[in-house]
Formats: structure tokens, sequence, C-alpha cells
């Protein structure tokens, strides 16, 4: 990616030894956004996030996994801005142009000599890495690295021009749509305006990040923040030129969105839900939601078993309006329901094949109106449990 | 129970060949209320049950345990009627005056040989059984029967009068608290009026059943129904004796609430959830609902793990006005955070050895107001997700 240097070092704030302290360094001040959690307990680095980005400008990200820095008081406050201090000196950077971010254990005060001794270790290994290292470095109980790379090309006045558009995320616990629900930084190389960049972002995230859920849980510390180093040839300036940046930008959260689903804890299958047919587009988002949260319709999809008597009740319980009369639902192609009327065991059968697959698409048509929307989820197995249950020992 | 019989047999509609056909029939008709499902999709049974008890009078309850006759459209009505007209017949009693439920799987048709055959041998068998086989005809993945029985004394004008009440339970799996979330029948000998005995039941689901949660889904066959015979010597005519019979149907559901999150599916152990210090009723509820459905505290519960990390980032997601800073967070009588700071490692050492008890109880001090709530749930183990992927195989 044009413009930026990435690096990964193992600091020894996770006692393991592996990588915990990434750092992404733009040559310039790149224009900047970020969307952060809506959780109201949040840690301290969202809070000095949501004030350092307020310029529109960034120009470097370090990201330590292992501890979040979170319900550590005025003590966690300090920390977070040492860090940042620390690195604009390593960098000779403005520290107005530095955000951290932590990720890990909730509570115990952040390691400061691991940080002391990692950032200008880190800073000085620019050179040498690149964004698998960074990537390394933010994961926690994720199993494998999450980044999506994609170009594309915008038609302006002087012909043709290519740009970039990096993705780099973390999250498999703790994910709940409800903002960016886990660490994600995404990278371009375009020129664009801190308040294009802003809405863009926005829209993104809202078809993506909001639109995925493993556990129902949200996380103190979800972050999701862009940098657009500029370094490209390509221009954002025109509507034209927006719609196809925006597009790519779209697509690039939707695919690293589905990997943290995919990397979900103890998920083996990826399942998207669509409500369509809904009143209202906040009956078809209810809806929707009820049903991808539900340990009971995780459950039997981990059971490969298209038990869609619990998906009509999670819609049923979820506040939207529904009609138990109208509503058809589908595996994939296959009717399973139709007009409230059970299509019998041979319809059964075809769906339970079909749940075999890694990927199953279920819809609901709700009949009774023009709105829909979709989520992605996981199933939910008995490793789930298991992760969680000895997660702090 | 003076006034009560109770039966259950084997039908055949289980194919295990367990009891699944379970009769209440009282000598004479009694003044009944019952409180069903507020989910949208709802079994046949729950919308018959609802015009049945307007006229505030039951003499017999059916219940099936196998199949739920849910999203069986006009058939499923059909039947569920057609059970009545058997159990009035039999019982040569009032048809309005007979209420059926079934739980089980959504989605068959109720297998109608079976009851044609096992009505008339209920019916014949109520000389001859009692309140368990009662029971053990209406459970599913329960793993064992629920029933509470208590006895309490109304001093009236003529001296001190006693009285019974006793509680039937089912339900392991699809508990949350928005209405009765499972079957609970609740027989007493009292006399009292209908509406009287109405508010009474409304107010003790409120702090039982309403406020307890297995895995968040609720079911679409949600009933607790009471008959009261009059057959004993006290009479609910005052506020006194109202009072006294209240505060013991309060105690008998919250017990029955208790041992359905006791057996709740896979669960290891029983936690209660003390929001305190709330600014409205409302915040109260929703932090302590939000805690009670985490999927995350219920795995670190099940894991004997103190994460208390993950209790308040839960009371953060709930919706309700928190600050991070002035919760105090207790596990027992152990403070583990007071005004936002985490008291350390021994007292995180003296809330992992109350975690390895059968019971926990964690409070949660918002330091903000003056209003509370209580939830009572369970953990979240392996066993959940194996009952429940092969929940129809």
């Amino acid at each position: 990616m044009k413009g930026f240097k990435f690096t990964g070092i193992a600091a020894g704030i996770k006692k393991t030894g592996v990588k915990d302290l990434g750092l992404i360094y733009s040559e310039k001040p790149c224009s900047a956004t970020a969307l952060f959690t809506k959780n109201k307990v949040v840690a301290a680095p969202v809070i000095l996030g949501k004030k350092v980005i307020e310029n529109g400008t960034l120009q470097a990200i370090l990201v330590n996994s292992g501890n979040a820095n979170c319900f550590t008081g005025d003590k966690g406050m300090k920390d977070a801005m040492h860090c940042t201090r620390m690195v604009s000196e390593n960098l000779n950077i403005d520290p107005d142009f530095v955000m951290v971010s932590s990720t890990g254990v909730i509570g115990a005060p952040l390691p400061m000599d691991k940080f002391e001794s990692g950032i200008p270790r880190a800073v000085s290994n620019l050179e040498n890495s690149d964004l698998n290292d960074f990537s390394d470095a933010i994961l926690t109980t994720d199993t494998c690295r999450k980044i999506v790379s994609k170009t594309g090309t915008i038609n302006s006045l002087s012909g043709l021009k290519s740009f970039s558009i990096a993705g780099i995320a973390k999250g498999s616990g703790m994910i709940r749509p409800d903002m960016a629900t886990m660490l994600a930084y995404v990278l371009t190389d375009v020129s664009i305006k801190p308040d294009v960049l802003k809405k863009a972002l926005f829209h993104a995230n809202e078809r993506s990040f909001n639109r995925i859920t493993v556990d129902g849980d949200t996380s103190t510390n979800d972050t999701l923040a862009c940098m657009a180093s500029g370094a490209g040839e390509a221009v954002i300036d025109s509507d034209e030129s927006l719609t196809a940046f925006g597009s790519l930008l779209d697509e690039v959260c939707y695919d690293l969105a589905k990997l943290v689903v995919k990397d979900g804890e103890g998920a083996t299958k990826v399942a998207g839900i669509t409500v369509k047919g809904a009143q209202t587009q906040e009956d078809a988002f209810k809806a929707a939601e009820a049903i991808a949260h539900s340990n009971l319709v995780k459950t039997a999809i981990y059971g490969e078993d298209p038990n869609w008597g619990r998906i009509t009740a999670a819609a049923g319980r979820s506040g939207a309006v529904v009609d138990q009369q109208k509503m058809d639902l589908f595996f994939g192609d296959t009717a399973l329901v139709l007009q409230g009327q059970w299509l019998g065991l041979e319809a059964e059968k075809e769906a339970a094949s079909l749940m075999k697959q890694d990927e199953i698409q279920i819809t609901l048509d709700l009949n009774l109106g023009e709105y829909f929307d979709h989520f992605l989820f996981c199933d939910f197995s008995e490793n789930y449990v298991k992760i969680n249950a000895d997660y702090r020992t």
C-alpha cells in the first residue's frame, strides 16, 4: 500500500511470547476517520481516540493485544497518553496524529515497561516488516489473520486512475452489531477529505461490521479506523469517484466482517440471514438480529438441523410485526415453509443436505411489506464454551 | 391438594415410550386465570387457551409433551379443539372449562390417534395416580421433576384457616423473561375470585418467571395457569388474606422458576444478579437482563472465573445509564470493584473460591439512583450445545 509502513513485534505484553505490539505508520499525515464502540463502559484508548480523531488527521496507529486497558481508571488514561507520546517522539511526528488501540483482558493495568522498550523497537523495525506482522500482533483468540486487499479504478478527466484499499481486522468473540465490534484498520492510497471519508466509512460499517454477530456481546474497545495517504494517483473529488471508492470500501469492510464471523470463537459454519417483506426497516433489522443472536438457531446450525421452528420463533419474539400464517422460509433456494405451511419431510431433507456446507443462506420472507435486512453470523459449538470458560486461566 | 386429581400416562406421542400425556382435574369448576407467551409466533393451544380463560373458570387441563402443536395452521387449531372436546366428553364437564397445552417439537402435526386412545385412558387413570405422574408427563429436556408445595394460614374472623398452594413446572431451554417462558400450573384450595387471582398471579409472575433466563429464547407455547378449587377452608376476601395468599404464591412461583433455571439445559450452577443503584426501574431491568443473557458472563461462571470485566461490559451495552467510575461489584459479600477501581488479585482470589459453589450471587451497584432489579440465570456449558445441536435427531 503506497505511503504506509507496518510492523508487529513481541513486546512481552502477552506471556506466551508471541507478537503483541503493532504499528501502522504513514510517511505523511493522512486524511483519517474512525468509529468506536457504543458500549458505555469503554477503554481508555477509545476515550482518547475519540478526541484524537476530531482533527481528521492521523499519521500512526499503535495497537497492542493482550491487555485492553479498560476499567483501569485515571492510570489507564495516563498510560494511553504516555504511549501516544512515545510513538510521537520515536517517529518524530505530531502527537495529535497518533492513535492508540488496545485489546485483550479487561481490568489489568498496561505493563508500561514493555511499551517503553517495545515502542522504539517497533519503530526501528518498520523498514523490515509488512502487513502480516502487524496483523499477527493484534490478534487475541483469533485463529488466523484477517486481511482483505482490493484495487479499483476511477475514471477521471486525465484518464483511468487506479487505487487500493487494504483492511486488517481482529476479533472473534464479544462480537455484536452495535458498532464496529472489534479492531479494524482500513488503509487506502486515495486523496480524500476527512468528512467525505467519514461518510463513506459510516456507510460501509452499517452494511458490514454492524450486521455481524458471534455471541451478542459488545466489546469495550471496538474501533474501526481508516487512513487515506493520498500517495496514489486517484483523487476522490466527484460523485462518480466517490461511488467507485465507496463501493470498494463497502466490499473490503464486508469481506473483513465475514472473516471475523468465520473465525468466530468455536465457529464451524458461517450463516447469512436475510429477512425481507418487513413492514419497516426497523422490523427487518429486529427480526434478522433476533435470529442471528439466537443460541437455539446457532446450535441447530452447528447440528446441521434445518430447525425452522426456532427461526420463526426467534422472529416472533423479536418485536417485529409478523404473521405466522404469511411467513415463507428458505434454506438456500429450498422452501421449507410457504404461507405459514410446513412443506414436509422431503423439503426438510433437502434443506438438511444444504446445511452440510460451510456457508448457509437462510431467507425469511415476512410478506408484509418492502423492507429487508441481512446479518452474518456463525454457529455455536462446544468450543465456544471451552474457549470462554477458560479465557483468563 | 384438596379438590384436585392428577394423572400422567404414556400415550405414544413420544417415540421413547415415556409418559407424555398429563391431566389435572378438579371435582368442581375452579376460579382460574392464566398468562401466556408474548411471542407473536404462538402455538394453537395458546390461541385457544386465551379464549378459554376469559370466563375465569377451569375444571381440567390436558398437557402433552413431545409435540408443541405450533406452526401447524388450521389443522393445529382443529386438533386442539378436538382434544378439548374429548376431555370434556370423557370427564363429562363443560368444554369451556377445559384448557389444553402442548410442548415439544415445533411444526409437526399432533398425532391425533394417540390422543384418541390416550385421553380416555388418562381419565380412567385419575383415581390411581398423583402429582408426580402428571409432572413426569409434561417434561421434555428437563432432567428432573419441578414441583413446589407450600402451606400457609390466614387469620379470619372465625380463627386461623390453613391453605395450600402447589405448583408444577416444565422447562429447561427456550427460557427468557418475556412472560411465563415454559409451562407451569399452580393449584390452590382457597376460595378466590378470578379477577383477584389474576392480579396475584401477575404479581408473582413478574418476580419469578419474568426474571429468569437460560438461553434468551422465548418459547411459542409458554403458559402459566392457576386454578383455585375452593375446597379448602380459607377464603380470600380481605386485604389481609390476600397479602398472606399473595406472598405464598410469590414464593411458590419463585421457587418453581429457580428449579427451571437450576435444570437449565447444560447448567451446572445457578446465579443471581442484582443490579441496584439504577436511575430508573427500566435501567435496573435492562442492566440485569443484559448480564443474565450474556454468553460471556455465563461461560465465565461455568469456568468459575470471576470475570468482572464481562459483567461491567454487559451493563455498559445494556442501554442503561451507567458510569464506570461509580460502579461497585460484589461476588457474594466480596467486593471486586469499588467506585470503578479493581481491588486486586487478593479480592479476585476470594471471589474465585466463592464461585466453586452451586449458587452464586452477584451484585452490581451503579450508585446512580434508588432502583433495583434481580434475575436468576444459569451458567453455560458444552452440554447446552450438545443438547440443542441434536435436539431433533
